[in-house]
């Protein structure tokens, strides 16, 4: 089966958690309402439907590969590539000055969703592009902002962020890549980075490398990291391009997932570009963004982005990996029913651990989702509002949840991928099915873009412990607000999410006060639980986003609108309180009681 | 690097959970002391270690491929299977009348685990020539057994389990396999088989297929189901290999892990094999196992072995996930210390999260240990005991264990090899650093011999609910015993053991009591809940088994044994107390009350 986007969730999501309609009251947004959403929601799903999807499959059988330095895209790739960048897509979320549409990260997160799902190889591509567009808008001089941003969100040119070194993953105080000055105020770049995505393939005229470098001289560790532009192409001053810059792509990984996305090991400057020979050595041209040692700051505005646009990916494969799962329940014969109620064998979607199974897939998917909405309305608040001090709340509440949908989405994706195997039997180990290949592409988004143990550590300290727990104890406060109006309701549902919303924020509180009376003195104890918190927080979260969409289709339940989706609606925010935020009390008790074992084991006894 | 058994745990394993000295004194096991253990699991080590282990990475880059009929098994694999059998491995367990060596499951299932840690796709075939050895002990004639068990056992033929036809998967009521008596007393059977592990290969002269069919005639169901054997070969009166039987590999899967593992696609009766042409028709030359219409029982011997073996390889690839991921964590260096405790960048093993990661992998792969090695001592104490009563609450013990075993250690090993590909960050996703492989090898063994919901229904139907809970609440009032021993403690480890599995067990007793008042009257209820029932019942039982290895850890411990064993197991029983067991409580809540949002969906809305 194909993918179908799932529309009428989104735009449940987007009228009644981001409420849309309060997000085109904003300046700059005055288009973007619930109509616009639908337009451009269901004008995305068909084009992910009719040409991205159809590639998912051949991208894991027919992966790109790489050939004395050039990277030819799985076949189709480049094509729909280009139908991508015509339709404009690559710009949804980005300024109109730049050739962007300019519409609220709540519609742009939507989009990105229905790429992910479609096609996660092919969503990277665009995905580093928006992280290289990013940076550049808010760092980038206006020289290389007129050079390079809009080709970049025109499509016709991609971007790629090369952060990692052999020896510098997590750790990018590391990095060892050198940037020379020149005369002419751009920089020799040279030095190895790995794991760079998409970073050489055919898909595109030029590839806009964003390199974390340290120029000569710079201070050791993280404060003397600067950014520059490395472009795969010289561009000339009439913007056509010119010389073959001095860096190349000397091999790509193979990987367990995600093979059509070409994984690059990039040689900057080793002097082999026909071009260099007779320039003043070795070294790709480079150009600096913004000031010298502020590299890691800018680079964090991209990684910001790219994080929640992983934590969508996340979303987007648990809601790819359900589709099919769902669709082969329906379809498999196999065994009787348990209470004897069908004569004949029964379609397996009739066992009730099949229903269990479908339902924690379909709960962690539109959980995260919604809690994904509700971030990305609330960056949309604080970039667009016109009070200061509602705006920083917003950011406040956009930046504390940043790592809770790229690690709790991306971690509640293994396990839902995982279940879209199980629910297939034998059949889902038969690569021919295809649901493997969602378990084996999953498998990179808790580790890429930051993995969750990094994720978690920007929850404990930046997110949580710098500001006392204000940020983290103000959500509890909002989410009592729902647990006050899920107490007003009548319903089994609604005292059934009362009760687990209740006893999870309670179990959260619990340790949000162990995080911040402990963090500085017992460093070792808080960050023994910081993945449990950082799962703790999203399942919160996200359980919350359910429970406020239970008492609006509860709303329109009582109206008698829309029965179908508003019921489905209900008995999934009631699965996800009665099986998913059931997780929270134990995870809190392990984290604040559990520490010492975490610790007690010498290291030379592992 | 390489494998390492862990003959330390093993052995205190055997000495002190299995009390292998007791079962040393049961008639027929006479020479089968800790000594003999110690000796046997050494010399299996090092074979493992030596021959087999360094077949494993080939076997994924390698595969066992098809051609014209014929499968090929990975190079290397043909050679270590002749050393396998030369050194007795595969009659370890079996009678000595038989060639074998009659020693305990309780050590067997320690060989059956390094096997697997070495290589799972290799392990598959002798563990299906274990099934076929046990089925015609169990039901075979005479004639049968002095044909084919000297020779199975003896490993110079192998066996295979014929059931799952493409209709019929968990469903064994559905096979459709023919067989039509001769007038000799054979069959001739017709039909095709999938999922056939090791079911054509270059390893041994001949394969020994036990194949599920339906005589003429029989009723339908699974009460018409007979078992026959279809040897590859014929084989002559003189023992010596006779005609090639009507039975040939049609393909084999292309699967997501255990790509080594042949798994075929066995078409009986096609008529293509040269020896047919002129006989009396198509179909493969069967000679019945035991009676006509009780092959699921005799099926379900073969089974049972083969479910507690599936559940030791859970362990299994846990334990080499484990090594490889500690190995990793022991070499890496990345990132400053939370503590500020080193002047310089720290190995990762010193980071809190990763020391959680290792510490879930270690406590899960431990713990499961544990439960097998007590599994399988009841069920050596059940054939072998002098008691009658005695062997009847052993066997009783036994069999609510092995869904266990087989459900939990399993899903374990998803949990466990996943953190393995974690803890590598990005290297963990590249398929050359061999951590990706356990995580895709692993993914079968949830599904194959019984999906975790086919254990599931196992523990409450046939497990609980039959005996109306009384086997369920022995285990518990065991367990009782174990607190009380805990209680009795002064340690901090002991005291919060004590409180988890306390409060584990509650949560245990709670299920049990809905399971066995509901099972009756609201199957899908209950069935709602089975897979998360199996889950609370397999951690309360591993945690179990490590609070009472912890119990003995302490005594060594003050009697200044073997400090750095005990003081780990020490910390290990405490960390699965403080973060697996806590998961329990909140399993309960789902199971209990949670089963209305399970059901509640319309089937139609999935």
């Amino acid at each position: 089966m194909s993918y179908q986007a799932p529309l009428q969730d989104m735009l449940f999501n987007l009228e009644h958690l981001a409420q849309i309609e309060q997000i085109a009251a904003l300046p700059g947004f005055e288009d973007a309402g619930l109509d616009t959403a639908r337009a451009v929601l269901e004008e995305c799903g068909r084009f992910n439907h009719d040409v991205v999807a159809p590639l998912n499959r051949v991208g894991d059988t027919d992966p790109s590969f790489w050939k004395n330095g050039a990277v030819i895209a799985t076949p189709g790739f480049k094509e729909a590539f280009r139908q991508y960048a015509e339709g404009g897509w690559q710009g949804l979320q980005h300024p109109a000055d730049v050739g962007g549409q300019g519409l609220p990260k709540a519609i742009g997160a939507a989009c990105v969703e229905m790429l992910n799902s479609a096609n996660l190889s092919f969503a990277l591509c665009p995905l580093l592009s928006d992280g290289a567009i990013e940076a550049l808008l808010t760092a980038g001089s206006e020289q290389l902002k007129s050079v390079y941003l809009e080709k970049l969100v025109g499509g016709r040119w991609t971007g790629t962020m090369n952060l990692t070194e052999p020896q510098a993953g997590s750790d990018l105080s590391l990095v060892r890549t050198k940037a020379q000055p020149q005369d002419d105020g751009s920089y020799k770049v040279s030095g190895t980075k790995i794991y760079i995505t998409w970073g050489e393939h055919d898909m595109s005229e030029n590839i806009v490398h964003l390199v974390l470098a340290r120029v000569a001289g710079a201070p050791e560790g993280v404060k003397g990291i600067s950014l520059f532009v490395c472009p795969k192409f010289l561009v000339e001053a009439d913007g056509s391009l010119g010389a073959r810059n001095d860096v190349r792509c000397i091999s790509i990984e193979h990987k367990m997932g995600i093979r059509a996305s070409p994984t690059a090991v990039l040689q900057f400057g080793d002097g082999l570009a026909a071009s260099i020979a007779d320039s003043a050595g070795p070294g790709a041209v480079g150009y600096l963004v913004g000031e010298e040692n502020r590299g890691l700051e800018y680079m964090f505005i991209m990684m910001n982005a790219a994080r929640f646009a992983v934590g969508v990916q996340g979303v987007a494969v648990a809601e790819r990996a359900y589709q099919k799962a769902a669709a082969y329940a329906r379809d498999r014969v196999q065994g009787r029913t348990v209470d004897g109620s069908l004569p004949h064998s029964a379609t397996i979607v009739h066992h009730p651990d099949v229903r269990r199974m479908l339902m924690t897939m379909r709960a962690f998917t539109e959980g995260c989702r919604a809690m994904a909405t509700a971030a990305a309305a609330a960056h949309d608040a604080a970039h667009h509002g016109t009070d200061a001090d509602s705006r920083a709340q917003h950011q406040a509440f956009y930046e504390f949840l940043v790592p809770l949908v790229k690690g709790f989405s991306t971690e509640m994706s293994l396990e839902v991928t995982s279940l879209g195997v199980q629910v297939h039997g034998g059949m889902g180990f038969i690569e021919e099915t295809g649901a493997a290949q969602y378990y084996r592409d999953a498998r990179i988004l808790t580790i890429y873009e930051g993995t969750t143990a990094i994720q978690a550590n920007d929850l404990v300290g930046r997110k949580t412990a710098r500001d006392g727990g204000r940020t983290a104890r103000a959500i509890a406060a909002r989410i009592e607000q729902t647990e006050a109006a899920l107490a007003a309701r009548a319903s089994d549902a609604a005292a059934e999410v009362l009760r687990h919303l209740h006893a999870a924020r309670l179990a959260y509180l619990d340790v949000v006060g162990f995080v911040v009376d402990n963090a500085r003195a017992t460093p070792n104890e808080v960050f023994a639980g910081s993945v449990p918190y950082l799962m703790l927080a999203g399942n919160l979260v996200a359980g919350w986003q359910l429970a406020r969409a239970l008492l609006v289709a509860e709303d329109g339940l009582a109206r008698d609108e829309n029965t179908a989706f508003v019921r489905a609606k209900i008995a999934t925010a009631r699965f996800y309180a009665g099986h998913i935020l059931t997780r929270a009390p134990g995870l809190r008790d392990s984290i604040v009681d559990g520490a010492a074992s975490v610790l007690a084991m010498p290291l030379d006894a592992f």
